[in-house]
């Protein structure tokens, strides 16, 4: 190890957030990436094949909604793993800030692809 | 799916931790643990051969000591990723709340075993 290992601020990765839906990668943690996001509205309904989700809300309250009318709502401090292969659409009704972990390999809006769909390398940039 | 994810409050997830370092799984996502824990005082020097290991602040402070009379000092919201392989020890001076991430296989005081040492059954119970 030459330098030190990176120390990640969260309030400061929150604030250089501009847009929402537009996850960023703020460190990796073996093959898991850790982002922080801002939600305003609904997503997609979308699934992730082959990995787990953890959403964990930091600021305001965020719907994950399942399929057969069914939902959680989540506020500051829930933390909630939407399962690999579950259909799930999130609805932020007011701005939302959230940590995610999932691998690095996973596509936020899973196998889905809209116009808001952001590349991995997106996310790192 | 049968019933619908379980959520954890981090908070509660907090208070029903009795002793200092004793580690307890909130949630499993894909490979990794998150866990919960109280620190006070200092752990051990140790390392993990293969695992790298997440920790983020939630309350107090923690310095994470390595060699050479470097350290970090991590306070509320910061994030930082011990490498595999890296010998550390942390210390809170004052008690301090920590959410890790880090592999399910993961054994908290690395190749050391101490009388602190929790199993990772102790951490699931």
């Amino acid at each position: 190890m030459s330098g030190l290992p990176e120390t990640v601020d969260i309030e400061a990765a929150f604030a250089r957030l501009r847009d929402h839906w537009s996850p960023r990668v703020v460190v990796q943690v073996n093959d898991q990436y850790v982002k922080v996001a801002k939600l305003l509205g609904e997503l997609v309904w979308h699934r992730h094949t082959d990995e787990d989700e953890l959403f964990y809300v930091v600021r305001g309250q965020l719907v994950i909604e399942y399929e057969a009318d069914r939902s959680v709502t989540l506020g500051p401090g829930s933390i909630h793993v939407v399962p690999r292969g579950v259909l799930h659409n999130p609805v932020a009704r007011e701005e939302c800030w959230i940590v995610l972990v999932e691998p690095a390999t996973t596509r936020h809006t899973g196998d889905v692809e809209t116009p808001r769909t952001k590349s991995i390398a997106d996310q790192l940039a």
